[in-house]
């Protein structure tokens, strides 16, 4: 139902969100229940090639998610599996096990894309360019400026996407379990021990929405900015690897920038799944199993946002002399571009340090 | 992407908007093409067996659309492939092709849940049960009149889905080719002559997002409702093949109506993607390129939901005595539950013919 | 709160879609009701003078809607107001006599920016310009061709928006009204009967919700794109009436252009509130409250947006010798956008009749 | 165009978000500018009285913003006014400002609901009720520990929304101003310092849009479960002050809770304008245009939605009896719900601190 998806997001990225990983992790979830009880047979029964998700989810489709029959299965072999967890903990902790796998790629990306800006940040400093407002000449700029600002919404993003903090779900079939156990349970999978069990207060779900979102804005606007750079008119940057087409052989497309654009719609679109937030009593009737397919497509597109931004600031042609001769306007008293590039870069090293 | 996809969407839906069938569908475009221009030599190379829509997905990273290593595949089979058209062209059309086919099978679950609903509404026409406004019982109606309410909008949604007009796309490099040219290829492949080309004017594919939302809604409603009728303390109504639970062996979810409703809330994101409309000049750099998953996925889940609501339905088991004495409030005046089913009927029964 | 709405929206439509004109309408339908019963002294209490919707909606807080102290306040005055009806009966009515009567508004405004395309369209039918596709250059067609496109955008979303059909709504308290009554009602209002009430299957809510996003979008088409040819390196239109800068007195902004987009851009918006559609049981619990201002903002943003267009349109200048001159790639054989415009004219033509 | 303001939004809250509040606030950072620069003339100029925002609006419309003519108000009585700053500087400031106030608002209701959820959660810590999934009886718990749930939502919420950083803007006409400058004005209108100007790089705004979003989504779990547990069948809870309804005196409407879910509906419908984050260049054409509208609205139902659930629970009646016989299902083991409750105690009583 993605079409197209080796198009828009990283094979590794893919791979992170496929059927496959949501398995291994819902089963990372079982192993460390059963450690966390000593179950060593069941422990022993959560290696993912014994079980098959595609025919998990048929059976699943009955019962309306694939952990029940997963639980069965695993009891089938070790009857101890699964004691003590409901459907939503196995999946709700194995959500977070998807995250912080896929997250550290699309982060990876992110600071991919962060390096290329903030290196055409200092390359060009004081490279005389057009700002334009409502699309206007304003007044010259710096082509340094432009690329700290975009350097600026990058780290932002990273920033805010990698402090998005990662609970473990162990509630119990209605969420009131002793709270030690979920502590147990945390320790054991390695994700933080959440207050209360977060089974419908769904707020590390919406923050990861919303910081997806943001990510994938922060690639978009810098995607927006250099198709409208590149314009034929304007001419001031152009991608390394421009694509074709399939009927002019003149033309030189911005292509990364162009599916970074569309990445970033598709997260949008999705992530108002992810913020919703209207849960029903102790387990929502449907507002909860829309997440699953909007999560991975919300990883899986942020990150290929990410990397076609990426892709296309690492090669950026700026041409200079270009961006010289557009400039119709004259310059304003008071400015201090070189200055802002240095607040930006140095806001992006202490980051990333 | 979309995680599992198989728990959501029936198997033929799936594999029809899948990338092979999209594959099929950018080849019968092209085969269409070169058939309008007699070229049997490009109709002939437009076998799906030739390519390998996942490697095409990865050269078409670079060019941002399958369809430019696609041409280039065509032309070292036939040079003369491909030849008038753009990548848009092909994959515009295409997308039509894989809308009527996958509309063919929503449609096909709209129906078969309509007429589940016309069965419960004659059956039940006269089935006391109370009427709830603000989910507080207000005044006696019958399940009939439920069903009915129900019905319509299953009738209306399917009628709206099914009246969305599907025109070829062949507008050449700039959408300014000779119409007698697109006149010739819309008959070849089937399709609907538009007036002029679509390529930025989106109209076809914002009212296909409307309508698909649309059946979502409409399902969402049925799932509602099924929802809160067959909660233990309501107890009206319950569904033939109850989910289980991963821990609790008397559970009874109504799970396909669960599932109808996380259906329809895919549904309702992504459509915004197909209804926004900005796209810049000749062709879009990102609203274009992101309606192809969010396309997909539309009609995938809104498959879904009509699937699902209709086992819902299908297999609904009515408790009418629970319904009889859950009544706590007094009959209304001036009230014919009873004719309104029949309208509701009959709307139906003429929309069927 | 909706911020500098004299800004966005015209007088006329601000007024159409303002408390006072809510309130008329719920007294018209008050008042049709009473007709259709014969109630004389019911019809002569609902005169708007007599009711202070401010007042109204400070009471409603506490039943969660206007129309239970506006019944109260009737009866004070005839007894026998209101009888037979439900809060919901006299609501939506009433939101089909503000879309009745606002959208006529939005209708003009799209029928003067069509007037002005398609004056566009014949004047510059031949008008060399250059096409582009991704932002690129990509082959010549004429400005001819460019306005004939937003006019067919405009013409079948001012279709679409003028097809929907606005039914009354009559279904007593709890939706099981004698069908014969609404019919009486109906005529008496001068809405559609519809088949049933549809106090819960909200299709003539959604297919506005729909149908203002469409129009919406086609506004916006033409924004972007006058945008995007009124930049200082493209040149090829300006608006007639530019805006100025509070700091850059050379500026000359597409101010008109502008606010189209940001209207757009508010109307999906909260479009998404008028078509998500899950009613619960007899009478919603948030989705139906919600529609109040989302539609009026809708009708609102939606006209804005067409009248904004319509501005920018209306006194376009075409520089034709910038067009001429930034035309820097070859001609395509086999296109002829000539022909195009005529279609375009033509169907304009066939609908305005 | 907010249809039935006064009904959803408490007084303060519409105040604060005013057209006459946004006038207010421009020229507050007006002053600030003009004292930055020590211009006591222009500081003078700028007393709300002078000025009409209606008329301000009218004459806005050619310029695409209300800050145009403003500033031309403003040299009339001082020429000096407005220097080195543009129009979006005033704005987003202001803009910024309204926040500042309005937020206040909005926290104060949170708090409010915080309190009576804490409050509930004492009192019925150990009081049996049945807790359901998938809206069917599961296992039972306690209210406390449902109470719990929703503290720590509205908890976590407020926390978020009041973390929200607050910046001023003054980047001049194209963003590249003298960081000093910044610095001082920033100082003298007692907003933080941004890094750089943050004029395309909304993260301010997007950050708004996703915590109002988030304190909407608390308050409508909320909502969602009173309207669950006051249903006549289940008869858990019920509002302290029902709603009446116009057609059936005996009905007792949950009303609070119903307008809690229809603003969180429309908060989350604009706060896609605000996290959207697509602006062109240096000034973003139809993008920062839509945010004010949004910004107002999404403060005023976040506000609307908090002050409704914090109605609900101040005098929301429990009906620990009915709980306690509705269970229907047998207790599990390993459970702790008080200890639960006890830990959301604990962090809301750190958190107000």
């Amino acid at each position: 139902m993605t079409t197209f998806g080796r198009l828009f997001v990283p094979d590794s990225l893919r791979a992170a969100v496929s059927d496959e990983a949501w398995l291994a992790a819902m089963l990372d979830a079982e192993r460390a229940l059963a450690q966390a009880t000593g179950d060593e047979e069941a422990a022993e029964a959560c290696r993912p090639e014994l079980y098959d998700i595609e025919q998990l989810c048929e059976e699943g489709r009955a019962d309306g998610n694939p952990v029940v029959p997963l639980a069965r299965a695993l009891r089938e072999r070790a009857p101890g599996a699964h004691r003590g967890a409901t459907s939503q903990d196995i999946l709700d902790t194995a959500a977070m096990l998807v995250v912080r796998d896929a997250r550290a790629l699309v982060i990876g990306e992110l600071d991919g894309a962060a390096a290329a800006c903030a290196s055409l940040a200092e390359r060009h400093r004081a490279t005389p360019m057009a700002a334009r407002t409502l699309l206007q000449q304003a007044a010259p700029v710096t082509f340094g400026l432009t690329a700290a600002g975009w350097l600026v919404g990058l780290v932002d993003a990273r920033q805010r996407l990698a402090a998005v903090r990662l609970p473990a779900q162990l509630g119990g079939p209605v969420g009131s379990i002793d709270p030690q156990v979920t502590a147990a349970f945390a320790a054991a999978i390695g994700l933080e021990e959440p207050v209360v069990p977060w089974h419908v207060h769904r707020r590390p779900v919406a923050e990861l929405g919303a910081a997806l979102a943001a990510a994938a804005a922060a690639c978009a606007k810098v995607g927006l900015d250099v198709v409208l750079l590149a314009q034929t008119e304007v001419g001031e940057v152009s991608e390394a690897a421009p694509g074709g087409s399939s009927s002019m052989p003149h033309k030189r497309n911005p292509a990364a920038a162009v599916l970074a654009r569309s990445c970033s719609r598709l997260v949008h679109a999705v992530a108002g799944v992810l913020t919703s937030g209207e849960h029903e009593h102790e387990r929502a009737a449907g507002a909860w199993q829309a997440e699953w397919p909007a999560l991975s497509a919300a990883l899986a597109f942020a990150g290929g946002a990410a990397a076609a931004i990426r892709r296309s600031l690492e090669g950026l042609e700026v041409h200079a002399d270009r961006m010289r001769t557009n400039v119709a306007v004259e310059p304003l008293s008071g400015q201090d571009p070189e200055a802002l590039v240095d607040r930006a870069l140095a806001r992006y090293r202490a980051e990333a340090r």
